[in-house]
């Protein structure tokens, strides 16, 4: 089985890269599908599974959705099942067979699959731009604003990764391969990655 | 021009990695014909050109070859020496065309040229296991003993790094890619390797 999990800074183009390698290997990528399907199972908002979905649980209290103040218990209680949800929804896509997962700690959820873990990282011009390219995600905000957002990103899933593992969040040592984008177009990457994932399945 | 250099930790398997990928690419490798390249040139041992050649010159003081302690002096001026005549041949080299260059910090002495850098790392287990099938290195030693001198080499070329540049040894925000070999063949990931490096380059 070819499980393959990206790891990723915010705005290094790890989940580019992830739908590109998935579509080159011809198989699934799960990424936003996974808030859906969490949403859609637990009847909750997406922008809201999405906001807790990656975040440390012991970092959102207080917190609020919207305009409204979510009463501290009843986040915990949601966030926990949350993950609870997520992390098995994670493990039975891995039995349906060869995948793409972008995010979520699924290399450590997935420990047992023995999955090829990529995490995918930039210097701060080249994420910045990507950014920039990309209004949906980061509309109306300077590039100082863009390197605070992508600051508090990348902590959450430090911060969400800690609750699994005492590996740091980026250090390579937790991974199989640390591929750099800086100053690359994601696509470039994408024959030689293939080719990398295949060599190390054994798959000619 | 395709200029390849490889850092990598002691026991990785990043000399092996190199001269595999250099062939499969078609090209040179050049690591220790550096060392007897300017042993030649030089007129010196070329076992004193090794001890030097990937460390500090601020640590050979004061220090012993076989049996005989060299005045400090002396071994800074030759260490001086050494160190100028690797950065030109290495510059040399990359003149001549297509390569693979592994360690001497040659991805900071060609930045000039573009180089994809690789970073070959591993876990402890696999190094020791990899160093222990390798007796001609580290022939009569004991485990306990490798990694003592796993971590004295790496520390060497950490602190050589140190000279040139900021960035820490071994930190991926310096390399182009990050390959963690543990429990893998280095043969394995060659075919990969080669796609990735060819599609760096832009090469079909």
């Amino acid at each position: 089985m070819r499980i393959i999990t990206i790891s990723r800074e915010f705005g290094s183009g790890g989940r580019e890269l992830g739908k590109r390698l998935a579509e080159a290997l011809g198989v699934p990528c799960y990424d936003q599908q996974i808030i859906e399907m969490i949403a859609e199972k637990k009847k909750l908002d997406k922008s809201y599974v999405a906001h807790v979905s990656e975040k440390d649980i012991r970092v959102l209290y207080p917190s609020t959705i919207g305009k409204h103040i979510i009463a501290p218990n009843y986040i915990g209680h949601q966030s926990v099942q949350i993950m609870v949800e997520q992390k098995k929804l994670i493990e039975e896509l891995a039995t349906q067979g060869d995948c793409v997962i972008v995010g979520r700690c699924a290399d450590l959820i997935l420990k047992a699959y023995q999955p090829l873990n990529i995490f995918v990282y930039a210097d701060q011009e080249t994420k910045v731009t990507r950014c920039m390219e990309r209004s949906d995600e980061t509309e109306n905000l300077s590039p100082e604003q863009l390197v605070r957002k992508m600051k508090e990103i990348d902590k959450n899933r430090a911060s969400y990764r800690a609750m699994f593992t005492s590996d740091r969040w980026g250090s390579k040592e937790g991974y199989h391969l640390c591929v750099n984008t800086s100053g690359k177009g994601i696509k470039t990457l994408i024959s030689g990655l293939t080719a990398y994932v295949n060599g190390w399945f054994g798959v000619q």
